[in-house]
Parts: structure tokens; sequence; C-alpha cells
């Protein structure tokens, strides 16, 4: 029995699992015993495909963390007034978000105590850092107000985005289909809620 | 000392440094042996002040609901067309949210695991519907744009400002200071990024 179950364990499940577990327990909360017992297979057997628990933790949000910033490298993201690459990658930064839930979900929750931690720590702001100067060229290109801090503009705008990971479920009643979602956020985040 | 130290000890002090530690380790992870060291006082004399952790939490995401549901008794809340409440709405929960830092944070962390929790789990639902109407009414005066889902707008709404107790700290190095942070938040609400 444990054997079978081990033979249908590929790195991808047994991460897809592990990201489970960190995001009920907690990462500092999660022994590879947990992790065992939620997998329904030995610790040996998870020594089998990774060195620990921290290497589960790198692969996850590290997964995370490359599907956003491949958003940066998209055509949309890339050609067009500032403006135009702005919205692009809010609209698909939803997106990723809520087609990634969990990987995207421990990514946000990440403080810091571990190298691995750090290291993803690093990378958010990398990210938020490059999507504040997107701003800022909009705001230059005269696209985007200039009466707002831009990067407060940037925090309140990723706390709006990030705020979908507290409430989405892609399964059973979602309150919106995601599409719906992430264009909403653009409508609200460009246009606000005011008719114009 | 000990005694000296229990004899400057109020309830509101003492919910204070629960407060502070309920946020650092979480309201389940802390036992009273924590709060009584943090305190540096005796189990003993927080008794003394409380009948246990429960206690302190009801009484400190009380604090936090009750400043926020007095937001909805202010005139600006109470007249006027909807729009202008809602604005106002908007902007003093923000106002309230840095002004009760650590109570709010509190309270938006809160999972619904003891009776208080869910208690107050149900509160802020009941708070969230409320605005939600005042948009929905809003909406139907003409001033809120129709081709947003209500209960998908509120929720992002409420994303974006509660979003700021993850990086506001109201002494050392605020990037912005309470009031800009409040304006802004409205602004982007409101109107959005775009120039008008």
């Amino acid at each position: 029995m444990t054997m079978a179950k081990r033979d249908t364990y590929t790195p991808e499940t047994l991460l897809a699992v592990a990201v489970e577990v960190f995001n009920q327990r907690g990462y500092d909360g999660t022994s590879m015993e947990h992790l065992s017992r939620a997998a329904g297979i030995s610790k040996s057997s998870i020594y089998h495909h990774v060195r620990g628990k921290e290497e589960l933790l790198e692969r996850a949000v590290g997964r995370a963390l490359d599907r956003l910033f491949a958003i940066l490298d998209e055509p949309g993201a890339r050609r067009g007034r500032a403006v135009e690459r702005l919205e692009h990658v809010v609209h698909r930064t939803a997106d990723v978000l809520m087609a990634e839930l969990p990987y995207v979900t421990l990514l946000l929750r990440v403080r810091g105590n571990t190298r691995t931690e750090r290291w993803a720590l690093e990378r958010r702001r990398e990210f938020d850092h490059q999507v504040s100067e997107l701003l800022r060229a909009a705001v230059d290109e005269g696209d985007l107000r200039a009466d707002v801090d831009v990067r407060l503009a940037t925090r309140l705008l990723f706390g709006m985005i990030n705020s979908i990971v507290e409430w989405y479920r892609p399964d059973a009643g979602a309150p919106a289909a995601g599409a719906e979602v992430s264009d909403t956020v653009v409508r609200l985040a460009f246009d606000g809620l005011r008719t114009s």
C-alpha cells in the first residue's frame, strides 16, 4: 500500500501536498512528520525526492515567483505606453494569483526566518519595484494622476490584488469567475468606482 | 518589584500587552505563561483582571469593532447622498485602522476557532455588509458605476483598506502620514489611477 502510493508520487504532486500543509499549519509549524502523514508516504520516501522541507518551500515559492516574473516578459508588458503595460501587468498578476492560488498564497505569507524566505521576500520586493517603476513611467507620460505618491499607490494596488487570496476559491461557490475578478481589479484600479 | 509592576497595570494596559503578544504569536499559539512573561506579572495577577485569554481577545477585538461600527453612526455616514456617505466611511475606516492598528490587525487575523472568534467574524461580516449596502445604494443613485458586481467591489475595496496593516507603522519611517494614506485610499477607490 505504502509502496503503491509512493510510486504514484512525482516531485510535482509531492509539492502540491506540501504547499497545502504549509498553508494550513504555517511553514514554521510544519514538520517532516506532518508532510509524511499528509502525503501518506514515509519520511524516507520524501527524502528520496527532496533534501528537506526548505527545498519544498523553495520550489513552491519559486514556482509562484517564476509565474509572476514571466508576466513582465510578456509582449503586453513590454510594448506600448506605460499605462497599457501597467494595465496588462495588473490584470495578469490577478490571473496568475488565481491560477496558482496555493503557491501565491504561500509566497504572500512568507515572513523571512530562513534563507529561502529572505530570498523570496527579496524577489517579491523586486517584482513590486518593477511595477512601481511602470506606474511612475505612466505618471511621467501623463496618463496616470500625479497627485498620488507612487510608492503608496503601488502598495495599495498590491493590497487590493493580493487580498484575492483571502476569499477566492476556484471550485465550489466562487462569488465571481476568475476573469471577472481580474477585469474588476483593473477597472477599479484605473478608473475607480465613480461613474465618469 | 513584581508587586510594584502589578500595581501599575490596569485592564487597559494589560490589554495592550496581550494584543501585542497575540499579534506576534497568533492567538492559538499564546499561553497565559507567554502573557505573564510579556507583562512581567504573575499569572494570578492576570487572573485578577480577567478570566483568561479569551476574555482578553474579546475585549481587544471588541474595541476594534466598536470603533469601526461607531463610524456608521457619524453624521457623515448618515446624511447626504450614498456616495458621499460611502466616501466618509471608507476614509474613516482607513483612519480607524491606523489609529487602532494592533487591535484591527488582531481582528483581521481572527479565524473562527473559538466562540469569541466566531462572534468577531460575524460582526466583521455585518460591517462589510453595511458598507456593501451603501455601495449598492450609490450605484442605484447613479453615482457609482453599475458595471461592477457590488459584492466583488466591496471585497476588493476592503482588500485595499485592510492591506494597510501589513506595512503601516505610525512611528519610525512610515512612508506616508496617516492622513495621506486615507486620502489616497479614497482617491484610488472612487476615481482610480487614471487622469480624468
